[in-house]
């Protein structure tokens, strides 16, 4: 459908139904790639209402195209938020015989293909509403004298943690580099300083670190935080800044 | 050695030595890519008096290019069998020196560029009858008393379990929407509902629905059903349904 | 930064921080690959005095660019050794906003972009000794009394262990085609024949074979040694042929 396209293959490492990781995963590369039309699909709610949207960001020439879930919102507020969308659910340019559990091959990927050969936003659906769109609320962390209650958004391949702390708030204050953190799961307690690199703590040992898209994440030198901890995306836990 | 070629790689997804998955999921991606020259490996065989083929099948300009262990009968037959065939064992277009164990290197990719390249069939290896080619003929349910008793021919990447059920046949009248289902298997019994999308279902359950190729599957919504019932290819499961 | 350039994915299926098995496999693969700029990434001392470099072997117009911690001493010496060498720790090439954890995008990837598209050498980084570059010595095997005391060098993705013995020496003329060999690892022991194909052992069975590089390694036909002998990178094990 679009033969001269080039197709970038972002990734295929989100585990199943994560829809935040996926969000995330969005907007971290997309500011280090050309502008195209970028499809993005983790979708557990395929089949049902849900809608299928393409939009149009603002700030530059940047189709998004996936399930009205909010795996697409992230990204787009980096981009200036949504100027145009359009609902796909519907579209004629769906494949003929579709199946009710792959959209992504049955309609995202073609309309997707339409729009990269040009095809303007209104001709593959409905116009609606951008502030329609599903947007994705990431959970806020809490601080209470010096306590910080975060969550775990997601652990990525290498097992690191990243968490509901994303630089520059009120956490980033109290986690300066140098501080040595307690750590305070639901199953055990650990402590660990924060650090700009892995290399400032002994190999198996646990690290706090701004990550490469500025966010707090633990993690443990040489080894795996995930599983050394038994944590995992959507667990709570504590950090507390020891004096 | 085809400089100019378009490489699509399918997937890397397919389990160790999982012939059945390999040659299901072929047959369920080349409907939906360009005519071109098709390489698939999965190959426990290889070393072994198993020949290596590059087949030409009726309907489109397609070439498959394997080994002769069944991974390239299913979707032969979905583009009209094979119409040409070569054994490229012993191709002049192998590499000059050949290990025996990674004959994806040193043999198969090789002969793919020069038939990419348009070498003709006959150019890369020696003329075999099509009718020799082997055929992977996969299990056959039995039913009795509205008894099922079926086997899982793979579990994909989500932990959704493919069955030897694909559609049309008399345990689709059985398992219509809507219907409540006893599985048993060797370890444990469950009920599941046939459903058409996951969400038909709570966060957890088990559910049973026609996959994207429209073959039944059984899912865990947002879970991995895989590992939640212990099943994995081979495995027999009965299924009831239930008044 | 450099759009017409073609680009290969080798590999993402290395493992975390395993710096011998990217070294062996950039090694092993990039004989079968045209001439190019080889960026290779296992980065566990990230944000430390490590150096990061880039290239020139003598044997085809190739550039390497990776961290300097060995990771591409043994492809060099393949291509006879390294005759002309970067820092580019410091390169005007890396992007402006550079975090301590990732220079695989800040970095690396912006560097290797200029010289795909032709920037010389010198352009990206200050000149080094070549006989500075770090380079990666692997284990010695120790034959003592025709027993031999080897390493695991990395698990690949079937769980095929390779050895630290690569053909040509003194461990091939004990462990010659036929020979049985009793295996001893800390934990158990068990015997294995040295084959040429898998399927000269039964399923499920172990063997010891010439792995398509040539080097030695321990698998189990249609299984998992890794897992089945809790075997992983760095292990001892001892090797003796029986009478």
């Amino acid at each position: 459908m679009a033969p001269e396209s080039l197709i970038t293959d972002l990734t295929h490492g989100i585990g199943p139904q994560d829809v935040v990781h996926g969000a995330i995963a969005l907007a971290n590369a997309l500011p280090y790639t050309e502008p195209g039309i970028h499809l993005a699909l983790i979708d557990p709610g395929v089949g049902t209402a849900r809608r299928a949207i393409a939009a149009r960001v603002a700030d530059e020439d940047r189709v998004l195209v996936g399930p009205d879930n909010g795996l697409l919102s992230l990204v787009a507020s980096d981009f200036g938020g949504f100027t145009e969308a359009v609902d796909i659910s519907g579209s004629a340019y769906a494949l003929p015989s579709r199946s009710m559990t792959f959209e992504g091959r049955d309609l995202f990927a073609p309309v997707t293909a339409y729009l990269a050969g040009n095809a303007p936003l209104a001709a593959v659906g409905t116009e609606i509403p951008v502030e329609s769109i599903a947007f994705l609320q990431l959970p806020e962390p809490v601080i209470i004298d010096n306590r910080i209650t975060a969550q775990v958004l997601y652990a990525d391949s290498f097992g690191n943690l990243a968490l509901n702390l994303n630089g520059g708030g009120a956490a980033d204050d109290l986690l300066r580099p140098g501080v040595r953190v307690l750590v305070e799961t639901r199953q055990r307690s650990f402590r660990a300083p924060v650090v700009s690199v892995f290399a400032e703590v002994d190999p198996g040992s646990p690290l706090i670190y701004h990550d490469s898209s500025g966010r707090l994440a633990i993690a443990v030198n040489f080894g795996n935080a995930a599983t050394q901890f038994g944590l995992s995306r959507g667990d709570e836990l504590h950090l507390s800044p020891q004096p």
